[in-house]
């Protein structure tokens, strides 16, 4: 059944969607699709699932081990976790007011899909129990941890995979160890404390794979080319002026925000790229150059920046401007909002599962209570600001350029990787 | 300079080009591109030079030594070697009648390419003389071997970056070994003897790679859809069949025969699979099926057979197209035009560059009189013949199926994999 | 009770033992133990045996599938498979007439040993049980084949822990792939032949790590020193003349030829190292430089020979002894004793178990005629011949020295590594 | 040179001392040699030097960059820095008040030594150059800071050699981006930022690597045996009752407090434990005893403690005594005098080099400031206060034992590994 579900088409669509985006443009192994992150966590899940039925199977209703009966919705939650994302996820959806959670549930749940169809085969509320999981409003907390916690199946699967792919060794931690000391409780799932050097050493791998790969500022920088490039398509098709030859056909409905899940499903990274290649031919001078931008990795520049230097940043637009270009489609500040800075933060809003840990004594201790390396990154924002901008800006001032003392202006306004506060005049 | 090449926008398409086509249907990790091999090889030649200049300079002329002028015409050549790549290469050759090599030489030589004029900066002849090395017409016969013979950074990059995307542990063998045995002489590159068995070990990983990855029957089978597919829409296309909203646009200059290096340059695998979307939606339902079917992944079944039994193909094409499906689209033979049989056979018709390993008196033995490995496989034709079918022949006779006795009749045909001869009559 | 044994004395003794003897003087990083190897055979033995009984338990006496019941003795059989090893075990063996497969079966079942009184809490005839598992008498051949045959435990597991320790990437294949298509069969253990391609990449990778490691004739030539000083040190015992302040207190048994099991348990690689750093100071000068020779790694030259130069031996030896050395002591053929030479070659006199693999239809085909690698190595003879003197002789005649015309003389006499005839006069 | 120096008689006796001691017996696969490490040691620094050479050749005095005639210097003290070892080290050293820093030293320049003779080749007095960059006194910061700082050749190749070793994968780091961002300045070493997450995660990994492997608890019961059994043996040579057969000959000089460097060098691991096989079988019983333990690996069992539990060891010292052990000998606190715990604390008594951080305007940073997980564990005290005590005052009080209720009362003072405070009486 497992491999029926392989087998949908809305399934092996994710082989045409890279898990990473646009990281793989700084590491370039990382081309690696959401198809093998998916298998990958559906294994994972599975063996976790064989550790709890072999060590601690449940004997009675409410004795906080584990039923062997949840391993069917535990596997297909787990594999289809990201059915719902679409190419190029957080940026697609940040312009088109799309929303790959609720996608999952609709491919899930609606009578339209393949996936639908193999789940409706187990019992008709079957498809709705597994989109339960992945909403977190599944009754067993065991289920629901094994996939989305502060350590599951899913992030255990994506730091090693993409450890694998980027060629670092950042993400690597002792994936065997941490199963082996997995436990079911009454609440969810816990560790045994003789595993606690492997947890804290999975929470360190996480937090230098953030800032090592996923914040890298020239992916970020090319996900700013694209969230540009799309809003300038946007702009141009409301207005008119989208005009070619042969219109993006897939995206239309995208365009006049009236999308079935059927159109969802034909989009794949190849399908916007293919878009792309059109418009670098459009006569709109910033919708060609953006998209060659794109296609060609063109990046733009950034300098991070503090609560103190931001006010700087009109002035820079200003100068950005000045060069010639569309500070509206050329600068950018990253605001981050859909990176995980508060991953490890357990905020008021939003109820987090701590980590915890089994002592021989059969009371449970809080993971950061005895790890001095966890203590030191819990609740702690991490990540930066920053200003994205035309690399042209950062012209040596030596080369004969209309534009040289704009340059040199702007120039003086970084130091050292950071904006700093540039109060003289001009 | 090396940088300039690798932003140029011939270089970047090659992000978006699979290294190994439709083998990531099989192996689900091998979704690494051109580009990432590309820089591999340059990776290897470049420490190839390093190690010559440190260890073998030139001292004279014609002393058979390094000469490190030649340092940056390898380089360039290294990883320039595969430009010309198209998507899916070898099936959509095959059916547009393109040529990779010569599309390669086209983007060296041709003014109007970004490659070009980087190389063009360094002499107005180093376009021609990187593109006589890909060529193998190069004077310099070390530089030619470098990068094409039997032993060469291009066959050292794949097999380790293949084994090491497909998971699989075939491909592995000690570069580091081979690179330290390496050396220049007069009539190319020679390994010294003690480093034999490195040799011999990747000879065997090659050969083993061949037999599990690269012939794996599956990938050949979605290679059949593909060609099938493009064959469709190719003769829906020259009867004017195929009528769409929106027509292939970037496709177009290869339905008509009529491309530039332009066009060529426009395409890869999302364009491809993007019209693959489209086809899936067509009124033709041949054409939709093979479309879809490639997209969602249903290969054919297929079995081997050998000379004794070909004769049986027609009889089995005959019970495919009985059993509703048109054979000329639903069944094949893999002809293996693009499989090297023949690697390791010094065929009459083609110079092949023996490996030479160099004895401690100076004189030059060629391997395969050390190793009895690779003796063993040293002129042999390798790999397999095979035929491909719809999965649906391979029906159990037990379900109630309209076709049942056809589905009999066909399998009677096959055992433990093979064709078998049948001379019974139905 | 794994652990039991696990902590016996005689098993902890195994850590003192390394697995490789004088191979550590070659490949430096191969310093482990049969301690490691013991219980990594243990491990494989157990997974297979997870393996077999959840996918082919027996249902009935004699289905030829999997009794879970012989698990008991198939996991001690494995750790203990090599508990009779002592010291440098093929010379020490070679000179004091021991042998460790005798010894394995006395520590089992001798009731002065620890670990005999673990495994006969088990049962009284258990000892016995275990003992004829390695001596390949047990009924069982599943039980047998498991831990000795020509793709065993002991053998998969030596592979791969001396292709990790010695930093050689000969020795890697597919554990995983190999046990997933293992399966019990009436007369043993056979393959499914979708495997076929990880158990031939086993045979190579096993003949390549003989010809790369096990026969390296720098480790074979530590392995002559031994010999002889072992040698020298019987026959100085023998004549009176071992006369040391402290005598060898725990080899003197075994000078004497009356050693009991509890003696033979004292030895390990540390004790034979002590006596010696003794010897290195003793008045005897063969007997301390050959001391000196072994401990200070300096090894004797190597010269491969064939049938029709093995008749320059004699002269050479001549020579050797013109030069001042006692030819006894400082030349030897290595006439391979103790190597696996024939490992692949079903020979008449030995049964060997071949390796079958599955088909499809239930029936069973031996794995060289499927294999065209595993053919060209199968039944052959593999190694080399090679005669062991002084490094000393192949002082250059440059340097001013007595021996001078000597050592040219012998020079005369190889060429390439290799003896060769050398009909003139001298 | 550097081949002649690995010859000699000093450096081939580090093959038979172990890296770790008694670590191997936690960890099994551990059981590499001083050997292997010190050569990883020369090639780390070999690799530092080409790159220092090959980027920041001196161009004049005092540019603060690499001068290429340090390099031999450099090389030879990083593969002797460790050639004043003996056997297990810290214990031996801390019963016979021997100093491995003060034997490396002589080694290096006493005229007795093979060592010293290679060396003395070189230079008359570059045996003392090599000895003062092992004592940090060498005017050359660069030198002294490859071979030891707090980021040196030495740690860095074993942490990752032990955990290669180990199998654990907490040691791994990214060595080759380290020496790609490694560069000497004027007052030693530095890393550019941008490798800034690479030199975290060394610091990180050593870290945990003191955590998990080097501070075991099991370890440090092993030593603590070794200690207790060397005391032992030494207080009855002290009072005339070390009355064997055959005396432990090369030990004497150590009992009797007169050895020369001679003397130091035919000692080893295998010496020792040659001893203590013959000391098992002495008629003292806590002699023999305590040489069994420690061959048969039957560690003690520890708990933590705190300041404000530490004066319940006394009354647990009471009880083992109670229960028939000579608490002299049975019990022992692990002051660990030879446990680096501050490493990372820039004590005022000790001047330790900080690791400095390149910035493109050619400021420093110093590490800690830039990275969080550092700061976190900067000048910390890390590791454990541990009481040892012989497993069996853990036996159940199920059991029927003469010692039953000594044991309970013992036991009550434990909880989840700690002492507890325990007023109550008894």
């Amino acid at each position: 059944m497992i491999l029926d579900l392989i087998n949908t088409r809305e399934f092996q669509r994710l082989r045409r969607i890279r898990q990473l985006g646009t990281a793989s443009s700084t590491f370039h192994g990382a081309e690696h699709s959401r198809f093998t992150h998916s298998v990958g966590v559906y294994e994972i899940t599975r063996q976790i699932c064989d550790n709890f039925q072999r060590n601690y199977p449940s004997q009675s209703t409410d004795d906080g081990l584990w039923n062997d009966d949840e391993r069917l919705v535990a596997l297909c939650a787990a594999l289809l976790h990201d059915i719902g994302h679409g190419p190029y996820s957080h940026t697609f959806e940040h312009i088109f007011g799309t929303n790959h959670e609720n996608v999952t549930v609709e491919i899930l749940t609606s009578p339209a899909t393949e996936v639908n169809k193999v789940l409706r085969e187990v019992a008709p509320d079957f498809p709705e129990k597994v989109a339960s999981v992945i909403q977190k409003t599944y009754p067993n907390p065991q289920v629901v941890q094994m996939i989305s916690s502060q350590i599951d199946a899913d992030r255990m699967d994506y730091l090693l995979r993409d450890s694998y792919y980027t060629g670092t060794n950042y993400g690597t931690f002792d994936l065997r160890r941490i199963l082996r000391v997995m436990r079911p409780y009454k609440n969810g799932i816990t560790f045994h404390i003789s595993g606690m050097h492997a947890v804290e050493d999975y929470i360190v791998s996480r937090f230098q794979m953030y800032q090592q790969v996923y914040f890298h500022p020239v992916s970020r920088s090319m996900e700013v080319i694209l969230n540009r490039l799309l809003q300038r398509a946007k702009f141009l098709f409301e207005n008119n002026q989208l005009t070619e030859e042969t219109p993006p056909h897939l995206l239309l409905p995208f365009f006049e925000n009236n999308f079935s899940v059927e159109d969802y499903i034909r989009l794949d990274d190849g399908v916007l790229n293919t878009y792309f290649i059109q418009w670098s031919m459009s006569p709109d001078k910033i919708l060609s150059d953006l998209a060659s931008r794109f296609l060609n990795r063109k990046p733009l520049k950034s300098a991070r920046f503090s609560a103190t230097t931001s006010n700087q940043i009109p002035k820079l637009c200003e100068l950005v401007s000045a060069a010639g270009y569309n500070a509206a489609y050329y600068t950018a500040t990253n605001d981050s909002f859909d990176l995980p800075y508060d991953v490890y933060a357990p905020s008021q809003s939003k109820k987090i599962t701590q980590i915890e840990l089994y002592q021989d004594d059969g009371t449970l201790i809080e993971l950061s209570k005895v790890s001095k390396l966890v203590a030191a990154i819990t609740g702690e924002f991490s990540g930066d600001e920053r200003f994205f901008f035309p690399r042209e800006m950062l012209t040596s001032s030596r080369e004969i350029d209309l534009f040289a003392p704009i340059y040199e202006q702007f120039q003086r306004h970084l130091k050292n990787g950071w904006l700093i506060d540039k109060k003289t005049d001009y």
